[in-house]
């Protein structure tokens, strides 16, 4: 990729790592660089095909960079573009991969050369594992990617943005921050804050007695409490709304269940294995154009 | 096994079908006959080493049996216990392997042939996949068996019960039909509910939009919908109290985000994390005399 030839990663663990391990597989990139505080870390990232080399000094990092890919906790995304932004060269792409977008993209974009360079991405291919370790060439491939371009995004960097993830075989979607995140509440923070509520409301005298329901719809309590305290705070207003409507279809079967009636109570089971395989399902544009709402330009 | 050389499966699905496979890779039964209404599902069982040879007519099924296990759905468990203890010999063992047990031990201990036939059993290794298509000769080997004897249950029964769940793999718990029902209340049936209503919660304009944590989280919703309203109906107090507990947890979420502090989410998140780890880890009567309720004799 003639402007991919020197990428620079911030915050080299799961996505940051899967990331270059992505670009050196499929010869994307002459050169990445990791940019971290942990020299540990950073080794296993050398050592697991993740990056070329690494550097403690971000400046230094991103000096010769052609795209920046922030991927740090969100609390500090903001402030990591605006310190690559002031480093690196001005044909830079710098983008994030953060799991909020509308408080990033407005605290990024306050900058004017941060704002110049910038493009939002979430990489919908997460886990409840974290770090270098966990890294795969293959996390984005088939996976949707959400870009979330505002009236100050530069369509030449936006371009670039949907080259470079759909080169790591990503499906890229755009909308706008808030749709992102108002949907985002729905597919991914509700879950997380379901995994963690479920393994909460069982009794420690239910020990040994789980199976694959329990497991599977637990286990994403088990995500790093820092990464997630910071997704659900960034994104309140939205996850408290799901949060309600989650707590409305559980008193649902709660009334279901008090009627005793199996007929209704069949139907709603129904539906809800409907409406899981419907949002599963991938996003077709030319089928249903309602769902991606357009970002108007000026 | 001398006590099992002939044995007779009511319901050849997932459970059943596992149970067959099991039986026959272990060398435990000489004959294993399927008992059931469709004959391609039958045929099917037979050409995946699930059973020998299969009959309609229950009668004749259970003639020659030693075991009987009776894998139909919860409901229809109690009168299939009653007709196999009607036509099988003495000394048969009749054990079923249903979600609940409260209602079917009364109903099938009302019946004097079968209650000096049966032992309550629950193998805790369902699946949201149906049919003897998905039946596994592993499925037991290394989970959770429980056996819930009341005062009624015959001890040589009991005995041979544990012995043939064991030979199966499975570790063996035993508990009160009453103290069954609450735990799997929480690990189980509420898990099931969650996903479903996790499903619904979800708007359709969502589609394409979800990953590991919404997969994972819902999966479960793609069970057979007869099958868990029967189960969820079956056990309603007690799902009814989890649901509630779930509800709770849901809105301390809630009120954390609302406070907006980062540090007393953080410690929730890890609070669930460590019940996870807790609850899913295998019971140990040795060091945890609390959890397996003892049932007393008279």
């Amino acid at each position: 990729m003639p402007d991919a030839e020197t990428v620079a990663i911030i915050g080299v663990g799961l996505i940051g790592g899967s990331i270059g391990q992505a670009l050196r597989a499929r010869g994307i990139a002459g050169t990445v660089i990791g940019i971290g505080r942990d020299p540990t870390k950073l080794e296993e990232a050398v050592r697991l095909g993740a990056i070329d080399r690494w550097t403690h000094d971000l400046a230094e990092g991103v000096a010769r960079a052609d795209v920046v890919a922030v991927c740090t906790p969100v609390a500090r995304i903001p402030s990591d573009c605006r310190a690559a932004a002031a480093s690196s060269p001005k044909h830079a792409l710098i983008f994030d991969a953060g799991s909020t977008k509308a408080r990033i993209v407005a605290e990024t974009e306050a900058d004017p050369a941060a704002a110049s360079r910038f493009v939002a991405a979430h990489p919908l291919a997460g886990s409840e594992q974290q770090g270098v370790a966990h890294a795969r060439a293959d996390l984005f491939d088939g996976r949707a990617c959400v870009l979330t371009p505002t009236a100050r995004t530069p369509i030449e960097r936006l371009r670039r943005a949907r080259a470079f993830w759909e080169a790591l075989g990503s499906h890229v979607r755009e909308m706008s921050p808030a749709d992102h995140d108002r949907a985002l509440a729905y597919t991914s923070h509700l879950p997380h804050a379901v995994a963690a509520a479920l393994a909460l409301a069982t009794p420690e005298s239910c020990r040994g007695l789980t199976a694959g329901a329990f497991r599977d719809g637990t286990r994403v309590a088990e995500s790093d409490a820092d990464l997630w305290a910071g997704i659900l705070l960034d994104n309140r207003a939205a996850v408290l709304e799901a949060i309600a409507a989650m707590s409305d279809r559980l008193e649902d079967a709660a009334r279901l269940l008090r009627d005793g009636d199996p007929a209704p109570l069949r139907e709603w089971w129904d539906r809800a294995a409907g409406r899981r395989r419907l949002v599963s399902s991938p996003h077709d544009t030319d089928t249903d154009p309602n769902v991606t709402s357009g970002v108007s330009r000026p």
